[in-house]
């Protein structure tokens, strides 16, 4: 399936600011980008580093005092596989590639040594696998009220838990700690999805897990509201702190950021029950 | 029922130090101390202050180095009335008297503002009254293990939501805390606690609630652990930091309490399923 | 000295909604309220509750849906004795009057159990008395940025200490917390207050220190943006859960309030460097 | 200089349990492994991966119940360069290689966007560079108590910045949120270190900063406990969530480890007063 995928982001500078911004597509394992174009304005020179482990593609601009935008956008296919929920079972300690260990690991906005006692109580019975991780999704739907205004940059898995409510940030960072504390490497996604109403940066998670042709990073989105297999990643990291889509190092200005996807072509997913695994 | 109780306390005192001691019964509605004795050793003199609107009997003694002994013993006639529980309802926030104001408010380890939503989710649907604070202490039942080691004296109820684990103080303020959030009075309980074991000073709860007879306060135990009908209050407060047992304010070392409660003559209680009201 | 003080409460009420209001001056020592009215619209019938411990006065009415307004106005008498900061001093725990304990506890948004170290540390050298409170107050004003927007309703002295902004409130509760673990009983206070800009309710703080003439509450202003000796008293509490303004049981909207306070006669105070007492 | 290092770490197991390690230390700029041996008893397999992005060596096991004991030795040398601090300074935003911005980003135990305010207010006059991450490390000496039972695993840097106690490992996350509070990319080193009495896995940090030679990491210990020259690096991380020396998945007990490190050869260092860079 290809999506044509965009944002603009205008901001007005006060300082000489260095910006850095991860809102590229990311280039990687069944995601191809296959045309893009980033204009700036003021065009000024930017600078690339793509971080090995994760693929993400961050890109560092310096700007002076001024208005400035910024726009992107990009054509690119994606072809997850959707399997059979019950053939995608859980890895033990014993057998996972030690290089997924860092989505073990608890992370800023992701307490997992704290919420343990919580994960295993409420999801220790769960069958393991594909339904414990929707299982935790679905938990956090139904205790969960996604608002705005409530959560801020600050809060984390740890507050949620017990404030139960905020943005798809905040659903992420809760699926992401209580899979973390059953034993599931689990990352963070952001990116543009599909079917999502009113079109923003998007945040889903990804868990590591067995599927019928190998273990591999399997995706969920715990708001319910975006199409699984319509998902177009930009950023991967340990939580939110990791993949910000502008992180300005000065005193700016900023409008609400435009974001847009649209499915190209033929008929556009719905939301799937299939397991959907991002990468082959 | 009348019930002995009592306990044993002692200290290393290292430098001269107050103490500010809250163990003795109280004197209070449902409550008779109908005789009672306290050693001090040495025999330092004591001075007393009983709390009005609490009715709790704290004594301050100063100590010098060396060691020191305090013993307590009462006999103590309760006499709670048992109802129905389904004739124990809710009170609307228009209804409430005012004085009751100061335990619907959130407290150091009872924060019931950041639980609300937690609240009302979990709680919204249960039947208003008894039945609902009785739900919220099955919950904590269902849902905290009871465990020494993992809460300290700085443990909240904020913490053990998440956490999932403590002691009766522990339970006490997560109920308290969630009671609150539900618009229900609640207040934290230090007693003498029949049944508990081991002995010990215990923490139970006291939620204001309309009964067949008027408003009052209910008795209810979040662990489990001891009789509702059997409990020999010491100390009312918005949570424990109000009726510590013992407040030193120097260099000391202490022995575990010994605590102590034994029923007198007739039957004791077994563990009700009746609503309990302390005061008549 | 006599102020003119008083306040005005706009709400567009959703559903019938039971308000408890503490904006009354509080008729106290020290403080004489020579003249008040009290004006609702609609004329909605009110409950009073005067707290015997603090002296605060609450009300309450039940407000059915539409406009509801609040005026209050009051001619208030204030007779602060000034005294020389250095013949103020503290008072050991032996010696405190037992009735002050509930300010030496934590509450919930003054933990000083877990501001003990830092306290100690930063202020265990200070002169005691006076001299120490005002230096933690000095300690605030220098490390704790004044300005809205980064605090909030659930915001405690433990957040307050390390995120270093905050408004009078935060002020408030970090200064009591930090007086706490210093062992001074402390307390905060609602007040209209002298010199504020732009006016709004305040919150300054009490800690009972040994004066010449004996024990007693002397005020400070941590956010030193009032004159210590032109302060009407509303309401005292352990912390600002204790004496919000206006409570509301249900769904409604609010104006910002509007509160003034205005010196009557003679020369106003300025802001005094002596201890002020506010009761005699 | 050359260190012969070693650990000896002992376990009953009592359910089958895979071990994450990170005990060997690492081959990495500036140091060289020349000689080590790991012995475990029983003899089970070992699987390896090194992180590429970190250079750590963890090692996996899977034990059966029983006795199990891992013992490690290595013969290492390193050679830091001990450059003059005035020499270093610090490095802009704008001018950061990209690859450093994951030492820049909050992670779990240290939290830089809750400590921005403190971090600026407090070192924010201080002279950039060596000078102002030494300020840090001596602000933490004077006003952090060096000591144990206060914190635990889940200790973060935004609890020891009010709670003010703690050990090397709190010391350790402190010191970094500070830092990249300043916008200077910190990471938290495990090692065994030279002169720590008594011996035990250590925790220090190393900055990002601008020496006369180029950029680069330099060590600090902000317990001042070790020669910051005589460190045997283990592992680098975003902080003590990702080098723990031992994760079992299992039940266990343990028993305090042994470690050891002896300076070879000629005359070991002091505890110097210069800029110490790790890798040349």
């Amino acid at each position: 399936m290809d999506y044509k995928v965009g944002c603009s982001l205008s901001y007005r500078v006060k300082t000489p600011t260095p910006f850095v911004f991860n809102i590229e597509a990311a280039r990687t394992g069944g995601q191809t980008v296959k045309a893009e174009t980033l204009d700036l304005s003021p065009n000024v020179e930017v600078e690339r580093w793509t971080m090995p482990e994760s693929g993400n593609r961050y890109l560092r601009v310096t700007v002076q005092p001024g208005p400035f935008k910024l726009d992107y956008t990009a054509e690119v296919a994606i072809a997850p596989a959707l399997q059979a929920p019950e053939s995608v079972t859980e890895i033990l300690a014993a057998d996972l590639p030690l290089s997924v260990l860092p989505h073990l690991w608890p992370s800023r906005y992701c307490q997992s040594d704290q919420l343990n006692r919580l994960a295993q109580r409420t999801f220790g019975g769960e069958m393991p696998g594909y339904a414990r991780v929707n299982a935790v999704c679905n938990w956090i739907n139904d205790n969960v009220d996604y608002m705005g205004g409530i959560s801020d940059a600050m809060t984390s898995a740890f507050d949620t838990a017990t404030q139960r409510a905020g943005v798809c940030r905040d659903f992420a960072h809760l699926a992401i700690a209580l899979c973390r504390s059953l034993g599931i490497p689990t990352r963070y996604v952001s990116a543009y999805a599909h079917r999502l109403q009113p079109p923003d940066f998007h945040a889903v998670i990804e868990a590591f897990l067995q599927g019928p042709q190998g273990p591999g990073w399997y995706l969920f989105d715990p708001t319910r509201k975006s199409a699984p297999d319509g998902i177009v990643r930009i950023g991967i990291g340990r939580d939110a702190a990791e993949v910000a889509f502008a992180s300005p190092f000065g005193d700016i200005e900023y409008d609400k950021p435009e974001v847009w996807i649209e499915a190209q072509g033929g008929s556009a997913p719905g939301v799937t029950t299939q397991a959907v695994r991002a990468e082959p």
